[in-house]
């Protein structure tokens, strides 16, 4: 399993539309085969910044969303509502035995 | 509940020693009453940079851990080891009815 972190800055006037879209994206996310968790949280006291907070099955999952049909109609509509361009980190677990 | 991402950059030279004082850190921090997950995650491909994915029932419970006793004392042994101070974020999940 890997997480990843997707943050998005979003302009304060345009948060009401990025939410109508984000929220299709992460219904359409949360039945792709791979994924296990994609939740959306907004910064403390900073309008417009979001995580994306996502666990899949293992990379080619996630590989496999960047190329879904949902994630290539929706991104490019929230790209034109961002500050700058999403961030995103991939992540593994540390474990100790 | 509140979410709380705190990223952790260390010197590559120095991360077997992060390990053991983090890896304390969690364990004392999982026994916190207002604690619900504390997990460490380390980026992909980028040795020394870490996320705590931390929940906490709420603000007051993340704010009695930077005052408890373990964090206290490990905390300072940990920013020795650091590349650049701690960064932390803390997120409210966002829901739709």
């Amino acid at each position: 399993m890997i997480m990843s972190i997707a943050k998005d800055y979003i302009k304060p006037h345009k948060v009401e539309e990025y939410l109508v879209l984000i929220g299709e994206l992460i219904k359409k996310t949360r039945e792709e085969t791979g994924n296990i968790e994609y939740t959306l949280f907004e910064e403390n006291d900073r309008e417009g910044q979001f995580v994306i907070l996502e666990y899949w099955k293992n990379e080619e999952a996630l590989e496999a969303h960047f190329k879904a049909e949902h994630f290539i109609e929706i991104v490019p509509q929230i790209q034109k509502l961002q500050e700058k361009p999403t961030e995103v980190s991939v992540y593994h677990e540390v474990k100790w035995d």
